[in-house]
């Protein structure tokens, strides 16, 4: 069952809502002997952390993870591991309008409509900051991946912001770190800034986003086919994030307009085994990896909450408008980056323990 | 575990290779007292059976589906449904250059890397035969909707082939099974035929496609928020399809152009309940559905396999090329539509089982 | 997956170890609209909370329970419930002996064996300790039982420990309540009160015990057959409990003393459906309810931890002795009957929502 | 989920009824690598086989099973292994009174009860001709031990028949094969037998029995704890074998007639590793296997179906009496043993992959 559990072997249920208490992450599966500190997963949570520019939202969140149990004298015991955040700045205020009110293009309406019963503190379940619980058990993944697979890193960055894209001859892996939009163009990250500063200040809009996530360093065979395909794990993962409405491995959507010639990427023999003329395939064939980088990319839809006024309903069925004033990121798809590496994070360590468990990590030899 | 299962309580298990004595798919879970017949399936399955027109494969399959278990008097009894495919026409044929050389875009060398075995007769389990069963297995699903949810249709078709698109003006579901290609517009499909014919017989060549599936009648309320997510298991369904490298709900990756303003869907009250001024969404929210048609749309790439010379290695790593020969079909996409609806109804059903587990199928009063 | 989750569709997780900061249990599944309260889970806890007689362990913990998420105003909301319980009496003592000491009955060696790992502590996971968790778990399944099925109750007691039986001609189930040992007869209370008395000031020993667990009202068609069925999920819930070494459903492993005659409860038809002649069944044929009593029963092995010396090995595998010092439960059966309660009040309550979930609760009319 | 299917990685699903065409298991998970034949399986269908001897029905089933998919050129291919057995055996026969009448004893009435639907020809889905399947998922679990774990034996036997019980100071491993009891004790084999002849010809009536499974030489370091232990995967999966009523490890129930000092294995060291004094644990310390033999043992309750009349009622829920005539097991547990056997080596299998996923199969160095 997955209702809110995600991974086959390193299982992570993330549980709690916008205005409760806490959140956090129950991960079960996770090897023993794996270092990691609490200073750890606090790397990983202050890059998603809100407020720390001027393009997100301006919450004020420590968002510091305390880790509750699987884990003694700084190593993980193969137990459960319970990371707990506080949620701290739930800010009295009047909730009248949206308990009543439907947001549009929000899940208010469905969460009523499934449950019978909502938070509607600010979207509760459905708001974003369930991703807090997400990144804090990423950077678990991350410390087992370090261990147990040194060579694997896992960056995202983001290649477009409404009508702009990076350019791909500019594309710097330093530069992703340097400014306020994981963006590996810097020239592309001054229009994006630009643009942001203008939707959110002149025309009161928010804008969606392209993001793509790397995992280079995967070794060949990762991924259970079927329906545990590598690539299907991803797909997954990323559409789970909120407002994410696409994904696309290697070539993506585009693999549509190719022909077979321009699309299979051929193979040649390196030194050290497999090397393939290009990456059209994202790293991935038949569900499982090849060695080369595991690339997927994701839609991020504009931010609903606008301050621009919305024709909705009541509860009791009332017509009426909506201006969702308040605290409300103009373009989630920058706090998406640290979410997607999170989860392409648990999902590479995921089916690591798993292709160990089915074929003890065996591989047929090539050359 | 999900490597070769999906669902969570409409479970699909699908079994068996390209070139073994037979194929098929475990069911568990389907309620009881579900009128299905073998002839009630076999519809779909000739629907996708390969040989129809001279744009598939030329491969001869009766796919005659055989129920070995779990009805009784035409009815289903609630015990697992063991659907069994024999293959039929398994050429006596030489696969000694497949078996020892990997075709480029296959699956041939990852399923070998992680294996260190393969049953190299046509790709085995990596094979689109496998889709078979899911269609078997779809048309149970389909079965059990028509009872437990008679309003819910599940129909897909080909909106993109290579560079030509749809014109949704001329958008008309009659016409989706009056072509070759499963094409809502009459015009679209004349000219995938003329493009397709001339990259079979001249070029040599083949190409990727756009399918489009929409579940119409899904009642609002079904999803299992956060990692069960309506939209999450669709994306996992269709790109646990062969050759799928995209997947998109409702405005997918088209999201990240629009501003929040023109993204989301207004909301107004109908007759019958909340009705929405446009569907960017495709009929999910917060990962539950609207009651609006469910929209996911997804890329195939183009068959790998294709009668020009490819550079590759083999198996001892000395490199050479290859030029796969034999029955091929040159857009796997137009086969894929009816594997799409398949996936879709089950995934639909799926869900409204899981809904009415959790929830009791009971939903918040509006108006 | 199951290393620390139980249920299929109510599915608890449960973290935590005796001596970290915290120990809990993460509910995924749990329907919206049920009205649950910590003190409500209180009521549980305090039942099996230790230092209650002084014939249980003097560890003074409060166990005190906090919801951090799932429940808004009052009422659960379908979303994960968090459950958090404070570890308060970890005495800061010298652990040196049993950290280098394996303690006989105990799993130090196992977990040394498995995970390279282990917190020391006082068990670390392996304690009872974690069993709190469990309980208040159980108290959200039965505040959902309440609503969902409210004639369901459940009932654990204890009938033997050691040598002594109860005498089922004073059976009394008001009696339960008012005694030391959850005993439903109060002379064998009495008997079971000198007896540890003396075991545990004179003897220095511990002992075992039989506990028995019934759930009344349930209705028939509970169970998913074969490998789901209502007494499958009953032994595994029942021996997952620390220290339970044997499980049985009605006559248990006296069936096989039995013949056919005596054991097959014949049925008849009553008022309200039908009625059996006796319940050798223990309510369950052929992994499905039948509308008896349910009925399971345990035994719990006497604790490993005793005053009296003890023969052992050291990690670095020299042969030594052990005294087990400390605060420890003379007969853990006492203390295992809460647990018990709450996880057949988890089984049933699961098993209601998966029946719920798969057949939609119909049932085959009689008469 | 696990409505017909068991295991984590190693899952096995059985579908099937006794009356349908065919009833098989498809294994999902085994590793790739291992030689595997029908032949190879066919040897312990043939242990199960009834008709052998005079003690067991006299239904004349080849029992012959087909590998359908999953290995290629006599090894596992690491994709899923489908296996079919045809019922050949359907005697043309009225089953107007069983189809009408509820067997005592048997599930007839909650299947009814709870899908409303029923295949009423001798049992359907709750017959024991399901553990056939099992038998044969058990001869591949068995192939991958001999190839993983070459050192694991699984054996089981009865040791008790009505109220007739083995002296295990007669106990002879070599016995077990040689009579028609799986019997280790020669002599109590002979009053099994005249019992049972009794029983039969004379009484009108059926049996019960314990059988006990031993799996030597497993290593330490097996189980995940809490609710994946492997006392509790062992509990389950005899329980979930028909008519079982009760499962226990090492010294089971009579742990409760203990003291600890009585009960607590002492621990030395041997040239090997640790040593125990004794084996009252049954091989299993909180849940993970300590190296020593682990033991599990069960009740299987006598047939119901016996020559004699039973009061009963029909689907009309009028009173009536009912003889079960047909070919009949006296004493069930005697096949139970080869479906112990099968599922004791399909649950080892698992934990050793299950571990080897998630710790790496590392372990604590003792010594």
């Amino acid at each position: 069952m997955s209702l809110n559990t995600f991974g086959h072997l390193f299982r992570v249920t993330t549980w709690g809502e916008s205005h409760g208490p806490a959140l956090g992450a129950t991960i079960d599966g996770c090897p023993p002997g794996i270092a990691v500190s609490e200073a750890d997963l606090q790397v990983w949570l202050d890059k998603r952390k809100p407020g720390q520019s001027k393009h997100t939202t301006q919450r004020k969140e420590p968002d510091a993870v305390e880790i509750l149990s699987g884990t003694f004298e700084g190593r993980t015991t193969g137990t459960p591991i319970q990371l707990m955040i506080r949620n701290t700045d739930q800010r009295s205020k009047d909730y009248g309008d949206i308990a009543e009110k439907f947001r549009p293009g929000h899940a208010d309406i469905t969460y009523w409509q499934k449950y019978g019963i909502r938070d509607y503190r600010g979207g509760g379940r459905s708001s974003a900051r369930e991703t807090a619980a997400r990144v804090a058990a990423g950077g678990v993944a991350r410390a087992a991946l370090s261990t147990i697979a040194p060579d694997v890193t896992v960056t995202g960055y983001m290649t477009a912001m409404g009508p702009l894209d990076i350019d791909r001859a500019r594309f710097d892996w330093e530069e992703i770190g340097r400014n306020d939009f994981w963006c590996p163009d810097p020239v592309a990250a001054e229009e994006f800034a630009a643009h942001l500063d203008w939707l959110r200040k002149d025309d009161h809009n928010s804008v969606g986003a392209i993001i793509e996530c790397v995992a280079r360093g995967v070794p060949a065979g990762l991924g259970a086919p079927v329906y545990g395909k590598l690539d299907t794990d991803l797909a997954a993962a990323m559409m789970s994030i909120n407002a994410v409405k696409g994904v696309e491995i290697g070539e993506g959507m585009e693999a549509a307009r190719l022909t077979g010639r321009d699309n299979a990427d051929e193979i040649s023999m390196g030194p050290d085994g497999p090397v393939y003329s290009s990456n059209h395939a994202g790293g991935i064939l038949g569900g499982i990896s090849t060695g080369q980088d595991v690339v997927v990319r994701f839609a991020v839809k504009p931010t609903s909450s606008i301050l621009s006024e919305r024709r909705t309903i009541t509860k009791s069925g009332e017509e009426t408008t909506l201006i969702t004033k308040g605290r409300h990121d103009p373009c989630v798809g920058i706090r998406a980056v640290p979410v997607a590496e999170a989860m392409m994070a648990c999902v590479i360590l995921d089916h690591l323990l798993l292709d160990r468990g089915q074929t003890g990590g065996a591989r047929g030899p090539i050359g």
